[in-house]
Order: C-alpha cells, then sequence, then structure tokens
C-alpha cells in the first residue's frame, strides 16, 4: 500500500449553515488526532495524520454531507511482522468511532483505496461461488430456508433439514436463535444436520448446502469453525455486528472454508447507512450472501433502502467478489414473483416461518410448500 | 443456574394504543423463536422459551415501557463442555438483535438473575481495586491523563508518559487513536512507555498504571496482551463495541490480569440506552472503569445522563465490582473542581488535549499543568 493513500469517509451532519464549517473541520479532527489542532505541533502530523475536510456540500438547510479523507497509515499494522496489513477494528475506529457518540452525524459512506480494499479481501465466494457450489444457473434466484423454532430438538431440526433439501432448496440455514443450547447443542446439532444433508443428496443427487449458526466469543466461533471442517459442513451463518466486525472478519479468513451468510442481527438502525454497512462492508469483510429485511416483511425497511443493499452487495467492485443479496423477515411463498421482479435473478430468496405454517416435518404439506418454493424461484422471469 | 431463570428486559417503543399490544407480542416472539406463533407446535416451547411480555407502561401518548422476559435457557451455552455457561454473544442476540432493526424500538434496560450475572463476571478490580493499586485515597478522585496525538514517535509519547507519571497522574492511558502504527509500533510503544512508568516510580516512590490501547481482530488482541504481560504493565484499554462485546469479555477473562479502562468509541448514540450500554453492559463484561463524554464537553450528552452512567456504574450489584466512571472529552483542569462537585471522589478524572495545550514534553510547563490537575483533583472537597 503507498503511504499517501487516503480512506475517503462521508458523514451527513446536522448542522446550520454558520456552525457547518466548524464543525466538520471538528470530525476530521476527532476522527484522527483528536486534539485541539494547536496541540498538533508536529508538520508531517498536521500534513498527513490530521483528517481533511475534502468536501462540504448541503442536502437541505440542516443538513450536510461532509466528505473527509483520512489516512491508511493511521489504520495499519506495521508491528507484529503483519506488515502494513489493514486492522478491522482500528479501520472503524478512524472511521466512525468518536464521532458515532454524535447525536448528530451519520456515517453513509466509505470509499477504500484499492489496495487497502483487496487486503481485506471480501467474500470467498460471493454469489457465483455459492451457485457453483449448488449447481444453480444463473438464470434463477438461489432459495434458502431456515431451521427453527428453538427449542425444538435435534433430531426435530435434522428432519426439517432433510424435508428442506429434499424438496429442492440451496441452502438450509439455522435460525439465528439457535446457538449452543441444551435443547440442541452445537456439535451434536451440526452432525445431525449435516448428515440429513448428505442423505438426501445421495437419494436425489442434488447437493444443498447446510449453514449453521456461529455465535460466541472469539474462542467459541473457532471451536465452532473446526466442528463444520470435521462435518464437512458446507457453508455457515454468523452475525457480524453481534460477534463484532473485527471477529467476524478474522474467523471468515482463518477459520472457515465455505461460504459465509452474514445475519443482520444488532445491526441497528440508521446511525450507520444500511446499505453501507450490511452492502458494503459486511461484503468487504467476507460475507458471501447477506441477510437483510425485505419491504413489507416483519420490519418497515423502506423499498428504496433494500433495493440499495442489493445493488450495493453486488455492484462491480475491482477485486472483490460480489455477494448474495437475501432479502428476508416474513417473505412467503406467494412473493417469490414480487420478489424476482423486484431484483432480477442476482438474489438468494430466503422464507423461514412462513414454510413451516404448512406443517411440521413429518406433514407431508411442508415439503409440498418447499417445492412451490423452489419450482416459483425457479419458474419466475425476472423482467 | 435455574432453568426457570428468566432475564428481564425493557424496551421503549413507539406505538399507538390500538397497536401497542400486538407490537409488544410481535417483539417477544421475534426475540425468541422468531416464528409465527402457529408454529410453535410444542408446549414446552411455548411455555418457557417464548419470550413474555410482563408489562406494558405508557410514557407518553406515542411511547410505551415494554419488559419482556426471556428465558436464560436460550442464552447458555450446553455443549462443548462449558456447562450452563453465559453466551455473551446469544445474550445480546437474545436481547437485541433482530429487535436492533426497528427504528421505534429502543432497548433501555436488561436485568439478569444473580447467578446469570455472577457467571459473567464483572470487573476484576473495579474503583477500588484500581485505588489499591496507585495508593489512592477514596477521598480523592483518581486521575488519568492521554497520551497523543498519534503521529508522535514512540519516544515522544514515551517521554509524555514520564511527564505525566512523575507529575502524579494514576492512570495514563494511550490516545484510542494508537494502534500498531509504523511510527509508533505496539510492542515497541509498550515498552518504552512502560519503562518510562518505572523509572517514574523508582525516581518518586509514586505508582502510576500505563493503560495502552488494545484494538484489532481476537488474534490481536491477544497477542497484545501477551506484550503486557512481558513488559510488567498495569492496565489496558479497550474500545468494547469496536474490537465486540464478546471478544472484549472473553479478552478481558482471558488474558488480561490487570485493571481495564473502557473506551466508548463506536459505541453509537442512544438506540440502546446510554447508561446500560456505558455503565451496566461493559461493567458487567469486565471493565474496571469506564470512560464516556461528560456534559459540555466535545459532545453534547446531557447532563442527567452523565450522572446516570456514573450511577449505573457504581451502584450496588450483588457479586458485581463498582466500575471507576471516566468522565472525558474535552475536559480542563479549571473544571476539575465542578465535576467534583459533580460526582463526588468516587470517580476517575480524565483530561486529554487540555493539558497538552501547556506544552510538549519537554516543555516544563506540561509537568506544571498536569501537577495542577493532581493536586486540584486531591483538594477539592466532594459535596
Amino acid at each position: 500500500m503507498n503511504a499517501e493513500d487516503r480512506i475517503k469517509v462521508r458523514y451527513r451532519i446536522r448542522a446550520t449553515p454558520d456552525t457547518i464549517d466548524a464543525f466538520a473541520l471538528a470530525v476530521a479532527v476527532e476522527q484522527s488526532v483528536e486534539v485541539p489542532l494547536d496541540v498538533v505541533r508536529d508538520a508531517w502530523i498536521r500534513e498527513h495524520i490530521v483528517g481533511r475536510v475534502e468536501a462540504v456540500t448541503p442536502v437541505d438547510t440542516q443538513h450536510y454531507l461532509v466528505d473527509v479523507s483520512l489516512a491508511t497509515d493511521t489504520m495499519t499494522h506495521e508491528g507484529n511482522g503483519s506488515n502494513d496489513a489493514p486492522d478491522i477494528a482500528q479501520a472503524l475506529n478512524m472511521i466512525f468511532g468518536n464521532s458515532s457518540m454524535h447525536d448528530r452525524v451519520e456515517l453513509v459512506d466509505v470509499n477504500f483505496p484499492e489496495g487497502f480494499a483487496q487486503a481485506i479481501g471480501g467474500p470467498r465466494f460471493g454469489i457465483d461461488g455459492i451457485r457453483e457450489q449448488v449447481g444453480a444457473a444463473k438464470s434463477r434466484p438461489l432459495t434458502c430456508a431456515a431451521l427453527k423454532p428453538q427449542g425444538l430438538p435435534t433430531a426435530e431440526l435434522a428432519r426439517l433439514c432433510g424435508v428442506f433439501a429434499r424438496s429442492g432448496i440451496d441452502v438450509i440455514k439455522d435460525d439465528h436463535g439457535l446457538a449452543d443450547q441444551r435443547y440442541a447443542p452445537f456439535a451434536e446439532r451440526v452432525r445431525a444436520c449435516q448428515k440429513a444433508i448428505v442423505e438426501a443428496e445421495r437419494d436425489t443427487g442434488r447437493r444443498a448446502l447446510y449453514a449453521p449458526n456461529l455465535v460466541g466469543t472469539p474462542e467459541t466461533l473457532a471451536a465452532n469453525a473446526r466442528v463444520l471442517r470435521e462435518e464437512g459442513v458446507g457453508a455457515a451463518l454468523v452475525a457480524p455486528m453481534l460477534v463484532g466486525l473485527p471477529a467476524f472478519h478474522e474467523l471468515v479468513r482463518r477459520h472457515l472454508q465455505v461460504p459465509v451468510l452474514a445475519h443482520p442481527a444488532f445491526c441497528g438502525s440508521g446511525r450507520i447507512d444500511r446499505a453501507l454497512l450490511l452492502g458494503k462492508l459486511y461484503r468487504l469483510l467476507g460475507a458471501d450472501a447477506v441477510i437483510y429485511p425485505h419491504y413489507m416483511g416483519r420490519f418497515a425497511w423502506p423499498e428504496a433502502l433494500c433495493g440499495d443493499i442489493a445493488r450495493t452487495a453486488l455492484t462491480p467492485w475491482p477485486g472483490i467478489r460480489p455477494a448474495a443479496p437475501v432479502p428476508a423477515g416474513g417473505m412467503t411463498v406467494e412473493r417469490v414473483p414480487e420478489l424476482v421482479r423486484f431484483y432480477g435473478a442476482d438474489v438468494m430468496l430466503l422464507i423461514g416461518g412462513s414454510l413451516l405454517q404448512a406443517g411440521d416435518a413429518r406433514d407431508p404439506a411442508l415439503a409440498e410448500r418447499t417445492r412451490a418454493f423452489v419450482s416459483g424461484a425457479a419458474s419466475v422471469m425476472p423482467q
């Protein structure tokens, strides 16, 4: 990386015309040296390390877009032999550490120099890699279903997994509430569900991926990942904000060799632009597919935002693979045509509770509704 | 822990009188089983695992306090031999995972069963433990200063550290922007600053604690903690939301044997009540001292909130030590009397840039202003 490289950060700031310039400078200082400027006695620090206000653009009479550039030098490791590697936690710190405490400041975009982004890495598989693993043509959406509710014993969750796999679902994920509880402990559950996947594949010739939910401290996550490797599991589900973004990135890069679905739990609402956080940052940190609540489900996220998240996850980015957008949160089989019209084929459709409303794993109605989902997703023509 | 134990969570929800009851139930379901209730066919799951709405209390015509209880069973490890241990990431998930995505829901309080809280552990030292380590009487506030700005070379930061230690500061912390940058790599900086601390103690007979900033992925944090142990460093600074709350807890419990100051970077603003997050949760997860922006500094946090954070950090809690509140963010020597009137003696006063405005480490004015801070803190009588 070039020592002169700078990250461009865009904030949306509530301020008056007579205060915005001073406040923009205050944010640039807060996000870099965090001292009054008269304390910065060294010319190199003043020139290079202090954040620079690059532009201030009025949005309306009360809001401004403020572009600040920050030296990548402030966010890379020199010590520990890791030689100029981006430090994810420190990058977040410089981008929105202290300014996250200002009610009037929102983080709306971050642009990384190419080398910096590529050193972080992005998805190892991305939407195309997931397609390859399940043999899905590019002309149709991917499908996803969820094992729930928590409280069910392992055998019942595995039975559900088998029904979904035999009915043609591409990715079968744990409910994000499934952790390591006594009613379905992690290792036991992963073993049983993966067995159901393997048996379904043997019978149908179709490969589905099981994505167990990994949640816990870093040591627990590493132990969970070991279980996945031992059992030959094909995917993983992780909520990056829950485990922490730096822990998520390390888990993906160091411990997982399979596609990773990012769950939005604990992602908050609004102070960090959601297309930036889910579509861009989760992708940059290695999510191959990004789950988020679709418009008119259980969460009142605007339709335009859902489109933005999908576009951000898919948009070309040199050296960074596209991630699959996964609209969810109360979707139904009936909405599949509408979802495909909205997103096109480059999407993974996730239906959770609505499939289960048809019946439990022993009820043929569940397989029937699941097959209707799968064939619906395969037959709708994107417009 | 008792299998019947439940965590009590309080949300503040924006709703109308005719929608609040249904929405309160929806939140209780979202935070537990996350499926339509008709899918919950098992009576035990319905009785035990599904979140219970315990109370709905109107605040005003548009807002309600909603108390929901959640089974601790949903947040404890059974597998991996860890036998009923709380899972921090999963607890966050159950408490505010999906509901964090609702603009209309804020998390305002969490009450843990005693056994659950004590299994998490809280501060290992707390405010009294820090006092012991630096020999500070309970009648005076603790003092803290910061090494900054980033960009200074290691030798200069170490020189600053020496001036602060010789001038009588109790805890000398890295600026939270100091990471592992090439201008002052972590291991080199820690070694040099700790040397300055040891030399000052040898000359003055007074012990100060140096708190280097630990930031990075879990592996980096563990490596940083190793450097602290090797160099005999007396404290550490960590931003829990930046590294992730589960990673913070594991770092404190598994890798650090010294008091830990929690920095508020990336803590956001408002969707999780700040007294809850900083005063209660950071404390529960092991912070011995909690830094936050005081009223009338660079951040516009209300005076009442600052008092709430301090009270929450200090309030008696069976088996959980009190943590030191550390008001900061633009404090000055002149404000010491006012701060002590507001907080009393159970506080750690942190002055950063304002000390450095007196001069650099070679300028006697810096030591002079620092001594004025120290003697001011020691002489003001709490009221």
